[in-house]
């Protein structure tokens, strides 16, 4: 909104700029905010952003230096080269695609071919770069895991891509619905072109596949003839000792398009994501590619590169970490966990059993779902900003469903772990006082 | 393309693949940069790519020094609020928008609203936000003009909207084919959203306007109630003293969506542009939004932020500058005015009148066009290449006209001034084999 006169006409309508402008899930991430923005004093259990306390301003010239000498000592490029390498325009799958192949191979066993690499302007412009890809006719749809992630939404809003949901469960995904949700879409003579899903911590519900459902899920593709798009932004994330394998490891027959972000555990402020796109596409005349050629093509009318200085940077901490995030985050990953201990045990005690108040209990991530015996929407956020110091967010901004009205997200990403147990505290009076 | 073993079946089929991928612009480019990548010794009148001899890594360095202190000395940020501009997720319209106005006015003579402003993934981003939103329905249509800049087909091509072209003619634009192509595309019950055009030098035909044509083209915009997409990369590289205002700087009611790119006077591997949008939108309810958020929030959903990282290796720039790229780029500026010159002087020695081998004679820029008596195509190139050891690009790649079968565009802009006068000769030679 710009401050105007009655009388200066607008030139343009909103009702003749593209569709998506009118999407309200814009309106949801305004509106919050712009309720964060008012209350900054408030604790943020509603941030999914990663934590800053270790935010070092050097680490990122030492990261430059290192891609540098690296270029120059380790693959003996010249002088000129290495200064082309930061400097100049670049590949449009990426230049760091060999050092995301090995993180892949080190941190998640994924043995991945890095010319079926395309590093992205965030996991955000990779998802847009597949539907855009996937789309071809009023007749595709996206099927996505339903609570989902607003980025997945607003890219598919972006790409003219319906997205048709698929229930949870209290085990993260519900495959009869899927099954259902696949025939259904075929019958009403839609293309279901793949199924959008976390398998770890997924953002909002925290919830993750166990193995077996893994298993099933790949199974599920094979024989509905579906493509996976697995998101991984929170995997390293775990809170107890083993990590299931991702889909992408356990993935024969290149059913999963693998969504990475360095997001939270590279630099945020990089930017820098990736997918991993192995299909094989067949052209005209028999010619075979790779998708991420063709994703790559779209990428080439999109942003052209991935700023090189951004994947530079990235690039370093990789090195300085042998190829490992899971080894570069150590102190992030013990936070995190911490975090996650605390608030779960904060919760319990303000919460005991027959309170009306129940939550899930995620093995890892950012995220934890509550659910209170009233309507925590956007009305009652507004309250807990300003009379109890404390922010959250409403279930009903991800999912229509009409358990998402009494549920709120929570997250334990941003505070220090003082705050979290602040926060739960602030939170408990809200919600004793409204169960009075 | 993948080896792949005949019996390996594709799992994805192109057809079935959104239609952009199908473009025979995207062969263009991956045929011109697959002749360049095979004849890497062949002196290059082909690429538009900026002068690399200046390169200087440790200037990255400084410039992202420069911003922090920038932060903390000047706006008086704290050191953790510094680490979070550099390292957190930023607001999506960028953080660096103050210092794209001062650039804008201290270059430009333009008079920007930083809140108008979108700092972006290049440009090629920009045009792919502002064309995205133009975008409604199958009615809508872009009018560029020919030959036109492939950047911005492809960004049409993505977003779904068709692109009618517009004369060019010895001058630049065709004004009296504008107003035609404009009634013409209404006449079918088409919405013709916007002309696109570079005023400056243009890619890829080194055309300029004057100022007369620039405000007979307001004008025009005005009475046809039509706005128009100003891309503008090259108009810092005039060879002559005088630089005519761009049509932004001229535009007192609000009809040149002005888009920047910093990758030719900035640095290409931080890929930050912005686009300049302060038309005004009516919304229902009559609130009214500025364009430029409207296109901030089709960002969100496309790449979320441009790198901080990028933007604040740009702001360092424009810091030690005093704003101006004009002064930061003096020893480019010159570069390309002798690199041109030269490139002038060549061809006038090896073709003299009556040779039948013509060209125009650009006031700056990168780019001139050379029109001979036979078919300068994709076959002739690689001879070229093979042969002669001289790239360009055949014209018919920017244009299918049937002049542009008989036209070269030349770049001055990667070759050092003895690489210009060697390639001249070496052009001069293949076209007098081809006269012969």
């Amino acid at each position: 909104m710009t401050d105007t006169t009655p009388s200066t006409p607008g030139q343009l309508e909103l009702a003749h700029l593209h569709s998506s402008l009118a999407d309200p899930a814009l309106e949801s991430m305004n509106f919050l905010n712009e309720v964060a923005g008012r209350y900054p004093d408030a604790l943020s259990l509603a941030a999914g952003r990663p934590y800053e306390e270790f935010f070092d301003i050097e680490e990122v010239h030492r990261y430059l230096r290192r891609f540098e000498s690296h270029l120059t000592d380790e693959l003996g490029l010249s002088p000129a080269q290495a200064r082309r390498a930061f400097y100049q325009y670049g590949r449009t799958k990426g230049i760091i695609h060999d050092l995301v192949a090995r993180n892949l191979a080190v941190d998640e066993g994924i043995e991945a071919d890095p010319e079926a690499l395309v590093v992205t302007v965030g996991c955000q412009e990779a998802m847009f770069l597949v539907l855009r890809a996937l789309r071809t006719d009023d007749r595709d749809v996206v099927l996505a895991v339903a609570p989902t992630y607003v980025g997945l939404t607003g890219a598919a809003r972006l790409a003219d891509l319906p997205v048709r949901t698929v229930r949870s469960g209290p085990d993260g995904l519900d495959l009869d619905d899927l099954a259902v949700t696949v025939r259904q879409a075929r019958a009403e003579g839609l293309r279901p072109r793949a199924c959008y899903l976390l398998a770890d911590h997924s953002n909002p519900s925290g919830l993750s596949l166990d193995l077996a459902t893994r298993h099933a899920l790949l199974e599920l593709a094979e024989r509905e003839d579906l493509l996976l798009l697995e998101d991984n932004p929170y995997g390293l994330f775990s809170a107890g000792a083993d990590r299931p394998p991702t889909l992408k490891a356990l993935d024969t027959r290149r059913r999963v398009v693998y969504l990475g972000s360095y997001a939270k555990t590279g630099l945020p402020g990089a930017r820098v994501g990736f997918v991993l796109a192995d299909q094989l596409v067949s052209g005209p005349s028999g010619a075979v590619s790779l998708f991420a050629d063709e994703l790559a093509k779209i990428k080439s009318m999109l942003t052209v590169n991935t700023p090189p200085i951004a994947q530079a940077v990235i690039a370093g901490k990789l090195l300085e970490h042998d190829g490992s995030l899971l080894k570069a985050n150590e102190r992030e990953i013990a936070l995190y966990r911490d975090n996650l201990a605390r608030l779960l045990a904060g919760l319990a005690e303000a919460f005991p059993a027959g309170s009306g108040v129940h939550w899930n209990t995620p093995s890892g991530g950012f995220f934890l779902v509550v659910t209170v015996p009233f309507r925590a929407d956007d009305e009652l956020l507004e309250l807990s900003a300003r009379d109890y110091g404390v922010l959250w967010t409403p279930m009903h901004h991800f999912h229509d469903a009409p358990e998402a009205a009494h549920q709120l997200r929570l997250s334990v990403s941003l505070l220090t772990p003082e705050q979290v147990d602040e926060g739960v505290r602030r939170l408990a009076r809200l919600v004793d006082d409204r169960l009075r």
